[in-house]
């Protein structure tokens, strides 16, 4: 039961550490708000390199930040670690599992997770990437099968173990087939006696005519001649239609194929948290496709203008041809909004509607190669990427000092090294063996872009 | 199924990938041998860093190195990811789940793991730490714990969340306790709004009349003063009774006592690996109290020179009044006399029994705090501390350049950081709930003190 707060200044419940809460709890500093900012975990976590412990760069806790660590210096912040269940809007409520807590202004930041387009069946054979437990499992799948196939005998299965799809041609599919060529051809080149890592088959698979959609085509071009040059198959135009233990089949036009593969990553689709439901449910906003909540110019929700979401759960349609898209600038920006529209209120100012600035858009492919798209030029090649690590390295040391990060990744620069690749967690390799023949495989059409992000 | 060696080379198969099989690869450099290291894991773990991963200074990966990495340049030994569940001493066969592996000389090097003297049901209550996922669910139970009484209105049951007792007062429970009284004085003081993580309890329970009950009385006095200094209620001739859920039943001469503690730690016994077993059953070799192998004075087996038994596993009876400690020299030296007479043997020589060469003891209780028996000089306080980072250090680079834990390390000596104490994994917090009260636990003595190492 939590104790209710006692003071008589105005509360603002934040619902998620994410990138959108935690930039609002921060920008609340020295106003006259108490703020309660509740997570179910105990630090924030930064995505944008969540891949690099995926494929065994760096360490968990090189990406993360212990909110309260963070939020130390904030004295009108409180942290709670908790599950928010339901919210009352008209109580003004947020419902915990053992107790409620009031609120003045509600802001809901949770995110959004995986979304298999109603085959949920396929997560234990394609796990995503959203949480460090996730990128743990791609970790111990990744390093398990070279292994696995290091002391497989039968040429057939070998080759299954050395072959790995990636679903969804977005910025983490990009992220995830270009570490692992790396790692194929780079940190393990040297490392067992019967196999040839360098012989490993990477597919990248999307539904669009091109990876990463969203950008400019001329740097998709780039993106996919820089994965070929890393040895990464990229089928476009290509369809997941199904998805069993070791085989995942796809449909490119008329053909179709099933394709022996004991890796199989996903990074094709997100959707909306389980708060979107809740606001839904109990305040009758209308959610997107993916389950989002399609939030007003101020990005509150209509008819109850002191919730507000932001970050990937919020779709904000009031800026340009389509909603903003589900990246960690966008929520910043949101966050900081929102704080600032609440202490213009209590003020009896008002501030315009919200507008994102967009300084551009980075995506990395490997060592030395990135795209950047800023507005007024594309880059490409070693210039890109150096923007895209320092642009990291800046976002990343903003919240607790993450110096650590930078060294790892000069001493991994210049040695190719993955030092982090512990497989580790719960299943022995021999649980990652295939129960289903390839030819069990049943058929469906399903899109593989990346809907949301 | 394993590929056989073609080679008519002599084969030497290790099992085990810690101090003492590594350390038994590494030595048959150049040697006229193909070596075979199985592993149930990818990785070599410095086990006495352990702890400093439980408590949230250091990732797992800081302390683990590849073993492919490591032992990539030493090209007449392959490492194999498999489990040996036999032998065939007869046939000169090691047993896997998927095949058989023939040997001319087996070294068994796989270790030991806890020992709850019995009460196998206290495992859930009190874990223990041998394991990197050993080491990540003690963290995930030390930082729930503040969290949880951050969140508790009961004052009783928040002193339950602010109670910590560590059973064992050897090494390792000195070492836990020390840094959970720094976390609890140090790192977490202004972290909370509800509570004074300074009113911490942490109990460090004995049942030897001493902490570090192999040191020297002076080293063992010295550091109980540094853990009282550091807030550590250290209780000594102190048998555990019981433990449930949330709760340590104990006894001190007359007087009997329940405290409701809901983090528990074990760091009181050890017992032999699974090959323990498995050798006694086919050689009908001797095993001591606590499974370990009774070894001959060339570390082979009675009747079975070509199979040898070293590290924690073996019990080394034939130097000093008790057997070899269950230390990383001894199993490092233990390993380098065995390959030395393997290829001493193949070269028609003979070799003298093992001798370990004792070059101290280190056990460290917190920051600037350490005791050193050096045998000719026994140090405590500063300079010892400054010889435990050093003599860590120096072991640790010697695989994989670690040099990324030393900066760690430097960071966390002036921020008094502790930047890993992300809570992650299975359980929510909710989980470590107490469902068993205080009232039920049962009575029953068991030592406390470290049996084996």
């Amino acid at each position: 039961m939590l104790e209710q707060n006692s003071s008589q200044r105005h509360r603002v419940v934040i619902v998620g550490g994410g990138f959108g809460g935690l930039y609002a709890a921060q920008a609340f500093r020295n106003a006259p708000v108490e703020v309660t900012l509740i997570d179910k975990r105990n630090f924030h976590l930064f995505q944008p390199l969540l891949y690099q412990v995926a494929t065994g760069s760096i360490s968990p806790a090189d990406i993360s930040s212990p909110l309260r660590l963070v939020l130390r210096n904030h004295r009108n912040v409180r942290v709670v670690l908790d599950k928010v269940v339901d919210i009352d809007p008209v109580q003004k409520l947020v419902i915990l599992p053992d107790g409620t807590l009031p609120y003045d202004t509600l802001v809901v930041a949770t995110g959004v997770s995986h979304h298999y387009f109603g085959n949920d069946e396929w997560k234990t054979h394609a796990p995503g990437l959203k949480t460090i437990e996730d990128a743990l499992e791609m970790r111990r799948r990744i390093y398990t099968a070279f292994e696995e196939a290091e002391k497989e005998a039968d040429p057939e299965q070998r080759r299954a173990w050395l072959t790995f799809a990636i679903v969804g041609g977005g910025p983490t599919g990009v992220e995830l087939a270009g570490a692992i060529a790396e790692i194929a051809h780079g940190a393990l080149k040297h490392d067992f006696h019967h196999i040839d890592p360098g012989t490993t088959k990477i597919l990248l698979i999307e539904g669009l005519d091109r990876v990463l959609p969203p950008y400019p085509p001329e740097l998709s071009a780039k993106a996919a001649e820089d994965l070929n040059r890393l040895g990464v198959t990229v089928c476009t135009q290509t369809m997941v239609t199904n998805i069993a233990d070791g085989a995942i089949a796809v449909r490119a036009g008329e053909s179709e194929e099933t394709i022996a593969a004991k890796t199989i990553l996903w990074a094709a689709g997100v959707k909306a948290s389980a708060m979107g439901k809740v606001l839904h449910d109990r305040t009758e906003v209308e959610l997107d496709r993916a389950g989002r909540v399609i939030v007003a110019p101020d990005l509150s929700i209509p008819n109850y203008p002191d919730i507000f979401v932001i970050g990937d759960l919020a779709n904000y349609p009031h800026q340009g041809d389509r909603p903003l898209p589900g990246v960690a600038p966008v929520a910043m920006q949101e966050g900081q909004y929102v704080a600032k529209l609440v202490k213009k209120r209590l003020a009896g100012e008002v501030l315009p509607p919200f507008r994102y600035s967009d300084y551009g858009s980075l995506a990395v492919i490997g060592q030395n190669s990135a795209v950047v798209d800023l507005g007024f030029v594309k880059l490409s090649g070693i210039i890109a990427w150096f923007i895209w690590v320092f642009a990291h390295i800046y976002y990343l040391i903003e919240f607790d000092n993450k110096a650590i990060v930078m060294m790892q990744w000069a001493w991994n620069y210049f040695t190719r090294g993955r030092g982090a690749r512990l497989i580790t967690g719960e299943g022995s390799p021999k649980g990652l063996r295939a129960e289903v023949p390839a030819a069990d495989v049943q058929k469906q059409d399903v899109p593989t872009t990346q809907a949301v992000s």
